[in-house]
């Protein structure tokens, strides 16, 4: 099995959090996991933004998420649980994340550009 | 000649600006660009940040921001003369050039991640 790889808070970059954040699905998988202040399973995002998300690109989005420094991921039994890196990457880049987020919820509310 | 395309304030995304400040060195020639308030030509940016950038690489540098929103350009004789659309993204999408760049400066003073 392949081992989960996490960043340290210090190795954490302005591109690569930019990177993984400009793909809207993953924005909104990790604006739900930051709104959910705990781990959540991954499957739980299966349907994200009335659309079904393929468990291999599912994987694939928290890979990206996770090697960014935005999520930290730990195997429960057969399931990978999810949780936001918020303070690690707030203690780095002040405010990024509120302003991404934000910027995401203000498009998101008008109904257009997901 | 091909034309020069410049998206509607309306069609600025959150994901095309994320997309294109992904990248360290568009990200310089934007905040270069926001910080001189004026229109700058795209040779001014052949070195930057210690490196040399062929041309054929800052044109396409120039089109992402473009395309993104973030930069309008002008061709005056031979020469494509650049400006930020800071007004309209900050219009659109409130505080997030700030953050952003304001997250690369901060790298940038560490002197990592470039």
């Amino acid at each position: 099995m392949r081992p989960l790889v996490h960043p340290p808070a210090e190795d954490i970059t302005a591109q690569g959090i930019l990177h993984a954040l400009a793909d809207p699905v993953r924005a909104a998988i990790f604006a739900s996991l930051a709104a959910a202040g705990q781990a959540s399973p991954c499957c739980q995002f299966l349907q994200l933004m009335d659309r079904n998300i393929p468990k291999s690109t599912l994987s694939q989005h928290f890979r990206v998420l996770r090697e960014a420094g935005l999520v930290r991921s730990e195997r429960r039994g057969v399931e990978v649980h999810n949780s936001s890196r918020c303070q690690d990457v707030e203690q780095r880049f002040p405010g990024l994340l509120l302003a991404i987020i934000g910027a995401y919820q203000q498009q998101w509310r008008q109904g257009a550009g997901t």
